[in-house]
């Protein structure tokens, strides 16, 4: 019964208040959610007239709302639950950023991903006037990382976030859209069928419960959420100024692994991303393996740095390697004037040229020797 | 006359071997160049015959050398010059790299520019087959860097090098090549007039002397030179295992300010840079006034974050920011209700409302009201 009371107080004070209000927050860490409840509740002025907030307090009925939610497929799912993502706790000791901080007084989710999963996810986001080689590079990513198990995490906008979604599940792998209005809503609309996709086979989320629309402020409590679902959030493209970092933000202030494209410096579109990696907020990450790389736990996921093709070169003997290094790139040279400028006897001179020319490292112009383009390669 | 044996000393040790030979550089700086010069000049068998570099040694004719040099307008710079560049000084005790090392035994100069005016040198490197994109951007920082007063060093080669030079050349900036070859050859000979316009308008250098072709050891000789003479190096485009990167590792190994351009992520050209600013041995810089911010004195150059537009939204007052902020993206709401949203009094609501429509943030729906698109950019 105490359980359920506590359920029922977290979803009133859920529709009370705006997701992210950091005071309220800081009440129901300290007092619990049902004495906060009660307590605003009982405010009333000399007059025993109710506040305004406790008025409005009475006017809602988390029952129904439950029950409401229940009906749509949307479960409420609060601290101490199984289910709950114990990571999110974190935002309770972090400063709150544009007035938003504080554990979710609860979460309203749709789809079939529990909660705890995501203790292995990865934020890919960015900006909503995205380049088709931001959208093609968060695709990527995201693909690399749902293919090894983690699940992707975006906040449903157009651009990098719909690329980032689209991703995950063309190799259907897990992906989890947060959203800044209820999740029964689907903002934009025109992702109606991708946010109605992901109910089914990945889940929906948001801090707001059913029925609200989005806002600026709950944009802003929707990125923190992101960043704090996470283990590390990609940032693929981001104008300067742009909610992606915001989001950034608040992965940095939760000590998340923080991870930036980078892209043209030519093009807008990167300069946000550049910046955080130009002050060393961010790491580079070049593909889903560097991302997971970075996330993963010491060792799991190796990047191999991409090396260059294992050249001729390295099968020549020291011997050989001076010889060569000794043959010009333009004009021919005689095997003496080598022999010379390597301090290396004539005849061992001729025996590395004559290897070098079959490996077609240089060329012969009637006894004068030069580099072949495939030593220069 | 001691100065000048010293410097005809140093131009037939410079004949003699091939640029960057660590091993003949400490022994010079150790008994000086006339000892060793005479050292090797006396090295005989027992039967009296001249050792192989002795032998090679009694063909060579400084003096000669120097004359002819002097009739092409080459000059032959030594340590203890006036005109050397000291800061090249800095290779006496890095460690080899590739075989390669230690503080030349001159440099072979054509053109106006003092070496020592060099201290405040820029070296702009990258991939010969440079994309249109790193050229452009090659171009930008060599341009900014050059009409600041700051030379431009490369390489002369295709792609990133020859951009540079362009760059600088373009706005009558100073800017100096550094050969593989000798400083009267053409390398590559497509160049030619642009290397002739560096050694009347610039300078064009090299450790080699006149008449030597280029080799790949002396490419890798000349890279730590460029490194050696510059306060920073630039690396625009490289690919993996590039002749650049063994620039930028001469920068790093020579503490030297090491900067990276990132690109597309896509692209094979970027991918040597991004290794680099990814380990943290670069730093990313997106155009010359991140270079000059960098590579300045403390507070010289300063380089302005780019910011996002002054939106309408720092005019607001407290009470419009929390009006706006809950005001909703898609469908319209009740002044009445956002009073309630927001917990203001609606006569406050009413009048925040009628100053943000009147800024164009929010839309009048028949008295509902949602955020119009400007207020979301």
């Amino acid at each position: 019964m105490k359980a359920q009371d506590e359920r029922l107080a977290r979803a009133a004070l859920s529709r009370l208040t705006e997701p992210g209000e950091p005071r309220l927050a800081t009440h129901v860490a300290e007092l619990g959610a049902v004495v906060v409840r009660d307590h605003l509740f009982a405010d009333r002025d000399v007059n025993g007239v109710l506040s305004d907030v406790a008025a409005r307090l009475s006017e809602i009925d988390p029952v129904r709302d439950l029950e409401n939610a229940d009906r749509l497929g949307i479960r409420f799912v609060i601290p101490g639950d199984d289910e709950w993502p114990t990571q999110v706790n974190d935002l309770d000791s972090a400063e709150p950023l544009h007035r938003r901080g504080g554990v979710p007084m609860g979460l309203w989710v749709k789809g079939p991903i529990r909660l705890d999963e995501l203790a292995e996810s990865i934020a890919v986001v960015g900006s909503r006037s995205a380049t088709s080689y931001g959208a093609g590079v968060a695709g990527e990513i995201a693909a690399t990382s749902a293919s090894a198990g983690w699940c992707v995490v975006s906040g449903a906008a157009f651009g990098i976030d719909q690329a980032a979604h689209r991703g995950a599940a063309a190799v259907g792998g897990p992906t989890v859209a947060v959203l800044a209005c209820g999740v029964d809503r689907a903002y934009p609309a025109a992702h109606k069928s991708m946010l109605d996709h992901l109910a089914v086979a990945g889940a929906v989320i948001s801090e707001a419960p059913p029925g609200c629309s989005p806002s600026r402020l709950r944009f802003l409590a929707r990125n923190r959420l992101i960043a704090a679902l996470t283990r590390g959030t990609v940032i693929v493209e981001a104008a300067v100024r742009s909610g992606a970092l915001n989001t950034a933000n608040w992965a940095d202030r939760l000590s998340r692994s923080l991870m930036g494209v980078p892209g043209p410096v030519t093009s807008a579109s990167s300069q946000g991303v550049h910046q955080l990696l130009r002050s060393g907020t961010a790491t580079l990450v070049t593909s889903g393996a560097d991302v997971l790389e970075l996330v993963g736990a010491a060792g799991d996921h190796l990047s191999e740095d991409p090396r260059g093709e294992t050249r001729v070169r390295d099968a020549l003997t020291l011997r050989e390697q001076q010889v060569l290094d000794a043959v010009p790139v333009a004009s021919g040279v005689s095997a003496g004037s080598l022999a010379r400028t390597a301090g290396i006897g004539i005849a061992e001179v001729r025996v590395a040229l004559s290897r070098l020319h079959r490996m077609g490292l240089v060329e012969d112009l009637s006894d004068r020797w030069r580099l072949a383009a495939a030593a220069l390669a």
